[in-house]
């Protein structure tokens, strides 16, 4: 719990939210700032800032992640859904509580998420490999 | 293994792919066409389309994934990451084997994920809430 928290105040009750689900370790609500209809959220209980550094509370928000993102499609006769981290205010993270957004989508909505793609030589990411390589071993 | 899909072909390594993570149930790689440098991809091994059918393969992302998100964002310099999953055609998925997009964020690289959002009304989010508590206390 930390008091300055807004999603901590959530999951204590003190600000009110339309939960939808929780459990020992996981709520989930509805965003009071839906992009599209049926935008939700969920949380770890535990108040912790970074998806990097929370091992544990990530594997707690999976273990109900397909069951919620089942329900929020189902729910609003959605087809697809985007779940979206956003970690770091780099990132877009405004709330420094780790969260996932879970937004269902419709066929032809006009929405997109993912900015544009390009294509880039083998050589460039080859680099970038051997660069995300060196760190993962030597932990 | 689906012969079709370009993923497992990843995995099998009949189609090169720059793999910087594999343990026994997943595989990390740089995404060929990247929306930022050093946005790259999280797949579990087992072929299988959706997050919301996929509970065992997604605890298996979720174990390595602060790991991963952590060696990208330093790989790159970047201070935040995004965490996207575009699950079904009308969220935006083009191969149908469930993947993360691991995009590494700076401050103020002029990108945005979220589409705009919007207040609505307390009653609004209370009936969707409602939709979906019947959906997951109906299983």
């Amino acid at each position: 719990m930390n008091e300055d928290c807004i999603f901590c105040k959530i999951i204590t009750k003190q600000v009110p939210g339309e939960i939808f689900y929780e459990d020992d370790n996981v709520v989930a609500f509805m965003d009071a700032f839906p992009t599209i209809e049926g935008h939700s959220i969920v949380i770890p209980k535990k108040h912790t800032e970074s998806l990097r550094t929370s091992q544990r509370e990530i594997l707690q928000v999976a273990e109900v992640l397909p069951r919620l993102a089942k329900a929020v499609v189902e729910g609003v006769g959605a087809t697809g859904i985007n779940i979206l981290c956003n970690d770091g205010s780099a990132a877009g993270q405004v709330i420094p509580h780790v969260h996932f957004h879970l937004i269902p989508r419709h066929e032809n909505d006009g929405f997109r998420f993912l900015p544009p793609q390009r294509k880039v030589g083998a050589e460039e990411l080859h680099t970038l490999a051997e660069e995300f390589r060196s760190r993962l071993t030597e932990e």
